[in-house]
């Protein structure tokens, strides 16, 4: 591995894709001087998933509360090999291959200690102003948020664990018995990491419903996978049939749709569990009635917390493939041209990612 | 005991209090034919209480799906005394106090053998249409869901385990760790059933709100209880104040309220729980993304399973006492006036109840 | 289906295989008079497989309390066809494929009502003394333990859900994250059903220890599973290096084995679960200190509960896949000799099961 | 409360209780240079308890694998009163009564990060080799474990914070529903914290068992308790009784005895819980079958972790009361005869505090 970090030098790349402010992207230098700490390793990037948040940070300039204000280098998806390492690290060594958990939460923080760290408001997350991302050459990051990739899953699997870990922590939620049946609203990416995430976390099989046909094309190759286009059929009737009228035992919701919120009570089954992934914009109309009849169980997830060494198990097991859900691969070098596709939505890509060229 | 039973034979009065139809009450003979099977019992009434859903079907006829077509018998809270035993009774006796869960679920269904039979739909529920309810001198009930009262449980504690079961079975789906400050919106007889049940249940203290201060002045003398009228201060400014910041463990939502449920989880702690316990009349503005900032757990609570023996525990170890709820009771004779009166949600009243005369 | 019911109706087979004592079996004329409740239905038997029980009933003539003193028919774990239905089954029609949980509880116990009907001392079991097996033409049996199987489900599959749930039900219990780590210990038939139920709720993969390699080399077939012969390695070293040193997940314990409890918790991870699923003999020496450091969870199952259904979901969908355990299959002619194969404890035998022949 | 501080400045005590070696102690001077860090505060301390692991060092020199080879402080049940804060602390301020935690773990380890914090093999813990104890004028301790005592909280109260959350922390595991019924196995100082736990935790009562009569009637003031001399009467009998023949919900096994252990399952009622708070010398014989039977759920405690913040809010609101188990206060001048009682462990005695004389 360490071969692969020495002739073109590629980490020493003083170039950054820096969203300079709203609509305006450019890769160029941008010199960051990040101190290794003592349990801290130095990572160079591999891989970086191109994530709907990096394209809206570039299309709207902000994210709720979050303005971008100065210049702000994108990518929170990130695979790749360490170069160099603090003196009081011992789990990670220098040529490792690895995959990058990006918020750093206050370790004294009262969430943190309770093991909430994804609830702690002073996490410092990449490319959330005003902490930068990682489509630049290195990183420094702290070895208990760095976790090393077997032989067997790629880099571009390994940029892959952030998003599969959103999936991951809302089954986790979910707990779903062995044999349960998953419905999950929605098949952008989120949705579709949540249905391999069902899947490999005891689903039997999961019911998908969106309103786009190629979307649930896609999400039928995945496994024991049916699908429902909500255009064409009743979500709830279609859940009712295929359980014999029982209803599903978890329903994630990815989609943020209002509309969907509006009636999610019913294609539950008495004592079931829906889980909130999807963000909507405005609060939803929620039926409390509904739900009280099923005495359902709702849980609510923030991005995640203590998933990624699962992740990087299933990835490693074959519990879960990633591979299809990568349907575009550009150059560093091509990277700006990359996010002006993203943006466009383009039908049929569900994850575009950049490689560093290391 | 069983001397009470002979001399006036109160047991074989053959009047019952009958809602007629909507605004008309008598009571009046009504003969029911009562099979004993094998795992039943005979029980003469002692005490029912007056709830709310009583009221309701006489002042509007019907509760959502459920229509008052025909001559009902009201009330569904009650104690009384086993007067008789089926031949495969094992675990009362005649002569034993005993209150009685009022639903009766088919034994065989799917949501019964999970153990979750409060969601059968085939449950038959007193006072809920086309079942009568107990306010009549007798009635058979399943030795399943008839439970002994000790020496030390009142036949009033006893009428009061029925609704004191709302708030036990919702402590119980909190799951608040020992220690846990709690929020109770809304201080009516739900409310405050909760807040016992809350204290029970390992709250350390209950931050109790309402519109009401006559409501929340009765809450106060409850135990560790502190109060907000919300009319007067924000909910979640004063809970935030009364930890220091963090936020309630665990929030019951007691009032129904669409107004308190548009903020229900400021005031929540990160990784806290929701209940609600309070039917909204209408879907209520629910907001996902606050939810998601504290990963709330939300349950939903319909009547209770599992919990009488429970409830009874708690009134005979003092644990829980009920009597500063119980604020007025009546004869049976007088069944109809304790009903005009309730029906008009008299100041100060928390639970009206009327006594067989046993 | 129904023509195969008709021709040589071999639902009127009037034979069963008799345990008439102690090593004493025979294949025989049996009269069973069945009434079918409204709520029953009529199984013409299609495969029964042959459980360790079956056999030590055959050996010994008797399992802990549970003695034979009548001849009683064996097998438990069955598929089959509805010929009837009771007047009030709704869910089953004549004709459809099913198959069927042996134990029958008390609808009214108290623990069934709480849904751990397994636990209920009053359940009925089959070929458990005196309650005949279904290793005959045909049983009554309630509706409520009765599972229809999809077309996508063999009769060799049905009949294997009995002993999968077994394995599902543990993993239920487990509880373990999607993308966990599990041992199973002993690679006997339910250790195997518990890799089977593990991998399929949530395990990223399972390592597998026993004392017989021809038992590993079947486990490690099933799945992302490795394995270790404890005679020639440490069960506890061998975790500890696959998993960096942190340890297992999960650790189910299948094989009865007093040496593997003692140092049981020795493989596992801080925070994890212990499950208990083979019955040692004897009371085990048990390390409460080394539990306490870890502050381990301890399961324990008997039998199962509300798991045929996700069973049937996941041969159903492929989430499991049983084939590979069954190794051979008799005619109800040659049941005597399957017995007594069975009984010598075949090498390289997992589950045998017998044909009726219908 | 800064009054306090000044006069006789007796946080410039320069003495500490040191345990110079086995059965050698002496109050004199001890030189420590603590640093202040920005996370930090100092505490002058007040109150310490006297703990059995304190006395064990003294009358053994060594506790397991900890043993003691320099001069050591000891004491770690404390509160006291801010005297200094780090320039980053938040929380705290100067003059602030607090009670602290006493065990530091290393904030990125794994199970830390999983919110296990004491199980990190790292932690620093008061009083156990080779890290200081308190029973001396003042400590340097991050903020993220010392806790704000409120007005109605004592300087005594607080210094029983540490014992308690034992009984805290195993009352959390255990999980009870309330209104369950327990049982606690050993009254001693261990298994008396958690009978006040388990009734705070939502107990209806708690059956308490020992050999000792003088305890049994300590135990007997706390609450809705009943006792059980086992050396009078059967326990599982006992609580069959009490229970009308169903068990108890919980167990918790304080006495670290063998014997308790082998027939700990007897008195359990089906899908109850067993939690291990006493620590067994030895592997203890473990029924297995009989755990089965009952489908039982053992818990095991090591120390406690986010159990001080709701022992403190329920000393603050009468939740729980720990007066009656303070029985005996020295000043800090006579703690080497504090410690020498102690270790004859005197009869009526549960918990001796040494006052340092501020």
């Amino acid at each position: 591995m360490s071969a692969l970090l020495k002739p073109s030098a590629p980490s020493d790349d003083p170039r950054a894709l820096v969203l300079e402010a709203k609509d305006r992207l450019s890769l160029r230098e941008f010199k960051l001087d990040e101190v290794l700490g003592p349990r801290d390793v130095r990572i160079a990037i591999h891989t970086v998933g191109i994530c709907g948040s990096d394209v809206h940070y570039y299309t709207h300039g902000a994210i709720g509360p979050f303005v971008v204000k100065e210049p702000m280098i994108l990518g929170h998806e990130a695979s790749g090999i360490v170069t160099e390492i603090g003196s009081d690290v011992t789990s990670l060594a220098v040529g490792d291959r690895v995959c990058m958990e990006p918020g750093i939460p206050d370790p004294a923080s009262r969430a943190t200690r309770l093991g909430l760290y994804n609830l702690d408001p002073a996490v410092r997350f990449w490319a959330t102003p005003p902490v930068h991302g990682v489509l630049r050459s290195s990183v420094v990051h702290p070895e208990a948020f760095t976790f090393k990739l077997p032989d067997s899953v790629s880099f571009a699997a390994g940029a892959m664990v952030e998003p599969l870990a959103v999936g991951v922590h809302a089954a986790t939620k979910a707990k779903g018995a062995p044999g349960h049946v998953a419905v999950v609203i929605g098949a952008g990416p989120i949705g579709l990491v949540t249905v391999l995430a069902a899947l490999a976390a005891g689903a039997a099989r999961v019911i998908v419903s969106d309103v786009d046909d190629t979307k649930l094309a896609i999400a039928a190759k995945l496994g024991a996978v049916s699908t429902v286009n909500v255009t064409q059929q009743d979500l709830a009737s279609a859940v009712k049939r295929e359980t014999a009228g029982w209803g599903a035992d978890v329903i994630y919701e990815c989609a943020g749709s209002e509309r969907a919120i509006a009636n999610i009570f019913e294609p539950l089954c008495p004592g079931g569990a829906v889980v909130f992934v999807g963000i909507p914009l405005h609060p939803a109309a929620y039926d409390v009635s509904a739900a009280m009849l099923k005495e359902a169980r709702v849980e609510h997830v923030f991005r995640y917390a203590h998933v990624f060494p699962r992740c990087v198990e299933m990835l490693a097991s074959g519990a879960i493939d990633v591979s299809s859900l990568i349907t575009r691969v550009f150059p560093f070098a091509e990277s700006v041209k990359a996010f002006e596709i993203a943006a466009g939505a383009p039908k049929g890509e569900v994850k575009m990612q950049i490689e560093m060229g290391i």
